[in-house]
């Protein structure tokens, strides 16, 4: 039997002070929901006392059910010179009523002395008082020894102390933080190894990435004898970063045989760290350890060969482990197993080794060099998939459009708007709108133009658009464009490239139109049991 | 007397394997004349036997007198079964007529028996001749033993064999390879002690970062007794890039006390990082440890607080002796002690209480109600603070301009174009311009007429551009536009708000050209002693 390790995942908090990171409500609950599906076994998800949004957050999650994780929200050890009961911070996360607590405190005496100007005693009661209360109060309690290391260097038995503080108030773990990430993997292990030796409940790791060392350090931690890993997803976090956990988890399980995932959870790390990358807007280098487009993408001929014979020539783990895949560069070879799936969902007697097969594969590739990612968007899959086996004939054309934005007239709104002529069938019809941006004018004046065809369009509703810069070169880089769409019964992802984000919007929207008519036609097919 | 560290750089070789980077001749030049500067000790610069492009470099590069730098030319031994003056890749590194060369050979048993399909012992006998060869023709030669610790966990004795046979064959160095990434430090660690006791010449490390641990790897090795480190700007190279240089360098100088660099060169390594990235084209995160931008960017009020207090309180080392140097974010959350730092850049004899400090305070949260973030765009800040003060008047006005979007008529590239009329000092100008989508054409279209009045606008490229949805609502939300622009020199980053991306978008590089006139006319009248 493997050792567990548990994995305390951040991203929600420590992880939203990356600069460039500001999630919604929205966008957190989409977070947790990924992470939970994953297997993480703690969430810390927010500072209930010091922020209003995530007072919101805490009172919207009460609704959902986690299959997995334990939430948890984080806060500091109480004032000084304060009782517990007096302390709003503390109020702020027994309300927020999550089953578990992690709360930082001061283990650095310079920092107890100099910047929080109080005594080295009166922050251990500060300590303990916190952890007792939270505890009498039945939540599950980390205690997050700030500074911890830089505490160690300069008094160990003082930091020792502030750890033995918080075990006798009852935490169940306490977790060792290098706050400024300055610590080297050596003095990690030979710290930790100590601290394993003083305490007699668990012993957790919060590291930083600032000397780049954030991934070793949390591991030389387990193999010191820490048993709760902190960390964030894709290693969000201010200055360089948390530590990094789509990093940390597969080095821990398949080379040194923790327990930290079930195999099938493991395999689901890519997809989580591409799904929580897109939900923050964060554009992935593709350089990502494990989880990277190009983690076990081959360059060059030799390479390519040699991987070909024996994986393991040039690859350190087998890619599906963690969910990603091989990639010859150049010349694609990518998984026909999954598209399978789906082009049967349209074609039951179609196989892998079909020529159609070949063809859908062939085009997916060809936009994926393009820039496509048909990650959640897999209703411009399904309409890709129909128009390469013919089984599609488009509802509309558009035969011209035009934009035009203008700086605005002192006093008046309008600065863009919008000409679409289409064509259903043959028979044209030309529209106009003004809008909010040339997209927004675009986007209207193809409705107005097609409503008087199909008047079920009148339920579509946009409900997020995004836009995501691709490759390097500013303004003259190629865009992609998510669009969602509802039509109050069900929801769909659209995506669209191009250098321009306007032929990139009308790609995704042209798409959005087409698959709801689609749908709706297949729907009314379906109840006339005509399929 | 601290210990000196052979600083090797394979950013022009092995960084070059990188998905996305391709160097031109030129570029490879300016790299090589960066990282001289720095100084860098060997720099190994490309592969002439097998490389057109790389014989045009070292044919180039002869004219150039590098003040510290060996120039490095790489290679593989001599093929099986023939004599070494008969490999036509050796004849090329010979005719490369470099001082230092780096010859590659196996050291994995099951890579020589299955890959490259000959006997051990020929093996052996390959990278002996190989470094004979080279050292008669007056090479200093580093031996990489490619995938030597999956060698040496494979067959120990027959890896330091290999070692054992460079030595014999005249190498000055062999270096470890970590060539798939996946060792972890303690093994690193552990296995470089055992190398370094048996061979008799400097030990050398090269890692790979597909675990998340190259830099770890590197500093766990050189702890082990390696004197030579291997390794490329920024962590350039294939899959998820290989040891990342500018970390390895400040973590082994000022932590562990090695001799890497001078300290004036030292200080060099932010903007010799961002040169770098900036020939290769390289979106750089901001995260890069040292020389990121948000390296030492500090955001949240109690954080600011305590690094304005003392600054160790939330940094490992001081930005300073990097190059890099410490920014306070601007967000909701970091109130006036920031802001009043920015302001007495301007005017020193304001306080936070003064009444010109509130009204810049005002400004900001009304924008930041409008849906701006100053976090990462200070260069925002800095005009803003300047207009609330009245020491500003604008180096230009836009008083009119026109976007056209339209269907590709078919066969021809134009899309978008866009028409502008400036202002400069009561002299009107308009120009236009065609684009990739209407941004870039209202970009290059405002740049053509303003570059009449200042020609310095030439130098001024934007490195990046991103978009984000501030809420939700579809196509007619409010999208916030970051831009980030560089001369060359500096980099800095402006922001736009409106629900027109464009306007949005021209907010943001009106900021961005205004600041650099501005920086441009700051920096002369410092020069002058003006100010």
């Amino acid at each position: 039997m493997s050792e567990k390790i548990i994995l305390f995942d951040s991203t929600l908090r420590d992880g939203a002070q990356a600069e460039g990171i500001s999630f919604s409500v929205e966008d957190k609950i989409r977070v947790l929901e990924t992470l939970d599906r994953v297997g993480i076994d703690i969430i810390e998800a927010g500072n209930p006392g010091s922020n209003p949004k995530d007072i919101e957050f805490f009172e919207r999650v009460k609704d959902i059910e986690l299959k997995h994780s334990k939430l948890c929200a984080f806060g500091s050890t109480r004032r000084s010179s304060i009782g517990v009961e007096d302390d709003t911070n503390l109020q702020a996360i027994i309300q927020a009523d999550t089953p578990a607590v992690a709360i930082f405190g001061k283990a650095w005496p310079f920092h107890i002395t100099e910047i929080i100007k109080t005594t080295l005693d009166e922050n251990l009661a500060m300590v303990e008082d916190t952890m007792a209360f939270l505890k009498a109060n039945g939540k599950a309690v980390t205690f997050d020894a700030e500074h911890f290391f830089d505490g160690y260097k300069m008094d160990p038995a003082y930091a020792i102390e502030v750890l033995k503080a918080a075990e006798r108030g009852g935490a169940q773990c306490v977790a060792l933080c290098d706050t400024n990430g300055g610590t080297l993997p050596m003095e990690i292990m030979e710290i930790v190894k100590h601290v394993a030796s003083e305490v007699n409940i668990a012993v957790g790791i919060h590291c930083h990435n600032d000397s780049g060392l954030g991934v070793a350090n949390s591991i030389m931690a387990v193999q010191a004898g820490a048993r709760q890993v902190q960390g964030t997803f894709l290693g969000y976090g201010e200055r360089c970063g948390n530590a990094n956990l789509s990093s940390i988890i597969p080095n821990l399980q398949l080379k040194l045989g923790y327990d930290c995932l079930s195999p099938e959870s493991l395999e689901k790390l890519t997809s989580s760290a591409i799904r929580i990358a897109e939900i923050s807007n964060y554009v992935l280098s593709g350089r990502e350890p494990f989880v990277g487009k190009s983690a076990f993408a081959h360059k060059g001929g030799m390479h390519i060969d040699a991987v070909l014979k024996a994986p393991t020539s040039f690859e350190h783990i087998p890619p599906e482990s963690v969910g990603n895949q091989r990639r010859i560069l150049m010349s694609e070879v990518a998984g026909r197993s999954t598209i399978i799936q789906l082009i049967n969902e349209i074609d039951p007697n179609l196989t892998k080794k079909s020529e159609e097969t070949t063809r859908v594969m062939d085009r997916i590739k060809e936009l994926e060099y393009q820039g496509y990612q048909f990650e959640g968007a897999e209703s411009s899959i399904k309409l890709l998939i129909r128009k390469e086996l013919g089984k599609y004939r488009p509802f509309f054309q558009i035969e011209d459009f035009k934009t035009i934005g203008e700086k605005p007239v002192e006093g008046r709104a309008l600065s863009a708007s919008a000409v679409v002529k289409v064509n259903v069938e043959g028979q044209s019809e030309i529209n106009a709108a003004e809008g909010d941006g040339p997209v927004n004018a675009l986007d209207k004046a193809l409705r107005k133009a097609l409503e008087i065809f199909y008047p079920k369009i009148k339920e579509v509703r946009l409900t997020d658009f995004k836009v995501r810069v691709i490759d390097k070169g500013a303004t003259a880089s190629k865009v992609r464009v998510l669009i969602e769409s509802t039509d109050g019964e069900d929801i769909w992802t659209n995506v669209g490239v191009s250098t321009d984000v306007i032929e990139a919007s009308l790609i995704a929207l042209i798409d959005s139109i087409e698959y709801k008519l689609l749908n709706d036609m297949e729907k009314k097919l379906k109840e006339f049991k005509f399929i």
